[in-house]
Order: structure tokens, then C-alpha cells, then sequence
């Protein structure tokens, strides 16, 4: 029997990575979007429904980031049938927890599916990076690929794209800080410096190698002394108030390291247990309570599994 | 019954691998320096024998690297008493091989042997790093650490030092090419820009991440793609004539990659087997043979054991 209506989830998804600037992301358990898609009988692709985004996001197709995703998918099948969109948005918008890719992903991996599916998985990737170009300005595949695919995920290249999943160590968690405060990505952009010292490229080498192989040993040690980013932290993070005293605080706690998740304003912490990425979930309540800026906490294992299929209704 | 005299080996290395600039280094196998430690009735450090450097190398323990590393060594013990240094050198000097770090290596395991082993293998390398600060001008550990302690070894930071030994994949070969021209070290790093752009410096994160990954997954197919440095070859590689044209013909040969050993002139070619580093190494031969330039050609396995005891005599 035909499927007629086909609903999958995509994670949040933390790019950036400290050092792991512009080419690292990894994707968290639980957070994240739904997306239903459903065959019609009116040729074209159409969002119909979108709840949980305070009505914040587009329903034309040009601007959608679900609808631009199926639609670059549809035009490789050379599809011409008609597919209706439900997007129920978990991820709060503009947080720096790849919202928009969250929502992509989730509509490619339901449509690929309700048409039986012609692609791969791991072959989505392209359609997802194509419609973080309309979302972002940029075709970034740091927030997409660790959506799809889950773990950690290393985007070596570009042209051509060259995607490549890292090993997940054992115990691993992130806390996610979410302070409610809007930042641009674009204006978050613009504070980077366009160049920077040979010091600073090979300290950033060197810490980003030390992370792949801690990632790789599963060397809480390593992983923890790597977790230092020299190129976009020191500019990004006089954006985000509460930010030092995050990091101050949470390595006597226990925990590896954190960073800016994605543009920002989200902090991520990566911890070597469940108990301390809590711990630190804690410590960060204090320091957002006391400068009375709202927060919302998420912990999370490392999701290995990326987006899936929740229901099909045939 | 106490040694009186014994002699260490420590090989040739090759520094910088490509994306890995002043982070990553390997070693070789085979050639190399044999350093030979004996205890003297009189106290204090000598250089008594110097063989195979063309009559360059100081006898003065202020400039040998021999010297100035069992000096450090001995100083870190409180020893006042007499040893005596005999170098054999196996490697050409200025050629990019780790000539002046072999040197100070095998001295090193020679006199801590001789000693009874005060210091395990891998503390002996801040002393090592202390004779480099001798001979580079700076206290380069890309050399000195693989000439050491054998394979791939990254140095993610120098303060504090952090020294990562690698996966070294089965199979993989290196062919050292060395034309008999000379380079100075700091002409070599003079030629290189105090800064980079944003774009270069991630594209050679992406790279150096590549290549770890690549090591560990023992993906040779993901090395190749990875070893590839925006940063100092474009500058560096125009002081190597031939460096062009080797790098063209050797993946069409089946190689993976290659790239200027430390500052140059030698230059390294990883291949996935020996048959293959065999092959690039005659394919280089005819690109040299045609500019009339001779070199030296090795073909090696990369040595996972790093510097070794030859000899003790008692």
C-alpha cells in the first residue's frame, strides 16, 4: 500500500564546535523538529501548517526551509506530483542550535521515505545544505550533517563535499544554555576578524587535531585540553553576557570544556558524565539567574542516531 | 657490572606533513644518527667524535645538539660527572630530514641508558626540544617527538607540552626525495606570512582533521584528500625546484599525497604500499635526472618504534 502521510524528527544539532570553527558539528538527543509530509493530489509542494514558531516563519516556499529542502530533492527525481508540509518547530529560532537545518532534514528524511525511498540517507545532504543557503546566506553543512547523520561530524571540504562522521566516545554529554537574547547570525558573523595570525591558524590546527584524536582514543583529557577555540571565540563571545562565568565555572566542575553553539547565544558544555553535564546545567541556572536573564537547560547524551522516521500512515 | 659506553640510533623524520605545519611529524625508518655515550674519569660533557658531516658539525658542547641536550639532561639530574659524545652522522645536514633532532635524540637515549635510565623514553623530549632551540632557533618538538618516540605524533601546544602520539594505518609507505641543494631553516620560515586569511586557516583545520581521522580510521582514500597545506607550501614550494612536478605525477602513481619535509628541501610522499612509494621514488628520480639536480632517494616504512638502544658495553 502507498504511503500517504510520512512524519520524521531531526535533532539539534551543535555546529562550530569550539576550535572546531566551520567545520565540526554534533547532534543532541531528544530537541529537536518534527515534520509531516503528505502526498496531494494538487501538483507542486505547499507548507500548510507551522506550529511552535510564534509565527515567525514563512509559509512561501522560497523561504521555507523545509519546502526549499523537498523542493531541491523533488527537482533531482524530477517529481512533479504534489507534497504537503506540517512543520512542528521544537527548536526555539535564532538560538544557535541549527534550527532551521533541524527543520530541513526532518522534511527530506519524510519525504524521502513517502517516496519510497530514492535516496540514501547520507545522500539527502546536498538538498539540506542547499536550503541552509536561503536560511543562513551561506551553504553551511555543519548544523545539516550532524542532523542527518547524528555523532560527530567533520566537514572537511566543501567543493567537492567531503562529510566525514567521527567515533563518539563513551559517557560523553552536553548541557545546551540557552539565554533568551537574539543574535543574528549575520551580525554574529560580521565580528570575525577576515584574517588571523599563523600563531592562532596553527594553535587552532593543533587543538582541532587534538580533538579528532581524543574523539578517536575516547581521551576525556584530550578531549577537554583541545576544547579551546582562538579564532571566533575571543570576538563572538562579548556578545553573550554570562559567558565567561559559564566557562569559568565549569571546569572545576568536572566538565571538558564549552563553547558557542553554532553563531550563538547558545553555550554548550561537553561533559564526562550525565552527572556533571546536571552539575553544570546548575551552575549555569546561577549564573543567568543572577544577572536576571532568562535561560532555558537541556542535557543530552550525544545522539548517534541523527533524524528518523517516527510514523507512516499508509 | 656498570655500562661504560653505550650507543643509540634515532631516525630521520619528516615535520610539518602537509596540513599538519608545526603540529604533526613522522618517522622513518632506518636512516638516521648513531650516537655513542661512554663514561669519563673526567668530569664534565665532551664531543670527542664527529664523522659523516663533512667536517660542519661544532665539537663545542655550546652548539652541538649532541651536547646540549645530555647537558640539559645531566643538569636535570645534578650528574657532575664525565661522559664523552661520539656522533655518527647517517643523516645529510639542512636537508628537512631532522638531522640536527636525530642527533639530539640518539644522544639522549645513549646517556639516559648509560645512566640507568633516570627518565622514562618520553621525558627525555624537553631536553631534546632544548637542543632545537640550539639548532632552529626555536624549541620545535615536530621533529625531536617522532624521532623519539617513533610514528605519527602530534603537538597539539608547547606550554604546557602535549604530545600526542597517532594511529599509524598498516600499509601506509613513505618516499623521502632530497635534492642536493641547500635551504636555510629560517630563510625558509622568512618566506612564510605572519598571517593567513579566515578561509585558509579553516581549510587547513578541515585538513589537519581530515588527516587525523584518516590515520585512525586507517581511511588511506580520506588521507589523500586531506593532505593538502594552504598555508606554507605555496611560499616554500618555490624554493624546491621539481616540487611542481612531482607533486603532479605521484597521484596519478597511486600515492596519497605529499608535501615539503620540515622547512625543505627534502620532499615526502606517502603511498598506500610499498610498490607504490617505490614507483613515485623512480618517477621523482626521472623528474630531477631531467633537471640535471641529483638527489637521494628512501623508501621506508614509518617507524613505530622510534629511537632504540644499538649497543651496550660494560
Amino acid at each position: 500500500m502507498e504511503k500517504q502521510k510520512v512524519t520524521a524528527f531531526a535533532p539539534a544539532t551543535v555546529a562550530n564546535v569550539s576550535c572546531g570553527f566551520d567545520i565540526l558539528g554534533f547532534a543532541v538527543e531528544d530537541l529537536g523538529d518534527k515534520v509531516s509530509v503528505s502526498l496531494s493530489d494538487i501538483p507542486g509542494i505547499r507548507v500548510t501548517h507551522i506550529e511552535g514558531d510564534k509565527g515567525k516563519l514563512p509559509y512561501e516556499i522560497e523561504k521555507n526551509t523545509c519546502s526549499v529542502a523537498i523542493r531541491a530533492m523533488t527537482e533531482a527525481l524530477n517529481f512533479e506530483g504534489g507534497l504537503e508540509i506540517e512543520l512542528y518547530k521544537g527548536l526555539p529560532l535564532g538560538s544557535g542550535m541549527g534550527s532551521s537545518a533541524a527543520s530541513a532534514v526532518a522534511a527530506l528524511m519524510a519525504a524521502n521515505t513517502l517516496l519510497g525511498n530514492p535516496f540514501e540517507k547520507k545522500d539527502l545532504l546536498p538538498f539540506a545544505i542547499e536550503s541552509e543557503r536561503i536560511a543562513c546566506g551561506a551553504g553551511h553543512a555543519d548544523n545539516v550533517a550532524p542532523a542527518l547523520l547524528g555523532g560527530f561530524v567533520l566537514i572537511r571540504e566543501y567543493h567537492p563535499l567531503d562529510v566525514i562522521p567521527l567515533h563518539v566516545p563513551r559517557g560523553l554529554y552536553c548541557t545546551l544554555v540557552h539565554p533568551h537574547l537574539v543574535l543574528n547570525t549575520s551580525d554574529s558573523r560580521s565580528v570575525l576578524r577576515r584574517s588571523v595570525s599563523l600563531q592562532d591558524a596553527t594553535t587552532q590546527s593543533g587543538n582541532i587535531a587534538g580533538l579528532v584524536a581524543g574523539l578517536f582514543q575516547e581521551d576525556m583529557a584530550l578531549i577537554s585540553r583541545s576544547l579551546n577555540d582562538v579564532i571566533a571565540e575571543p570576538s563572538r563571545s562579548v556578545l553573550i553576557p554570562g559567558y565567561d562565568e559559564v566557562k569559568e565555572g565549569i571546569k572545576p566542575a568536572g566538565a571538558l570544556g564549552c563553547g558557542i553553539s553554532g553563531s550563538g547565544p547558545t553555550i554548550f558544555i561537553l561533559s564526562p558524565s550525565e552527572e556533571i553535564a546536571w552539575e553544570v546545567s546548575r551552575l549555569a541556572q546561577q549564573v543567568f539567574d543572577t544577572m536576571q536573564l532568562p535561560i532555558d537547560l537541556y542535557v543530552s547524551a550525544i545522539n548517534t542516531r541523527g533524524a528518523y522516521i517516527l510514523e507512516e500512515e499508509i
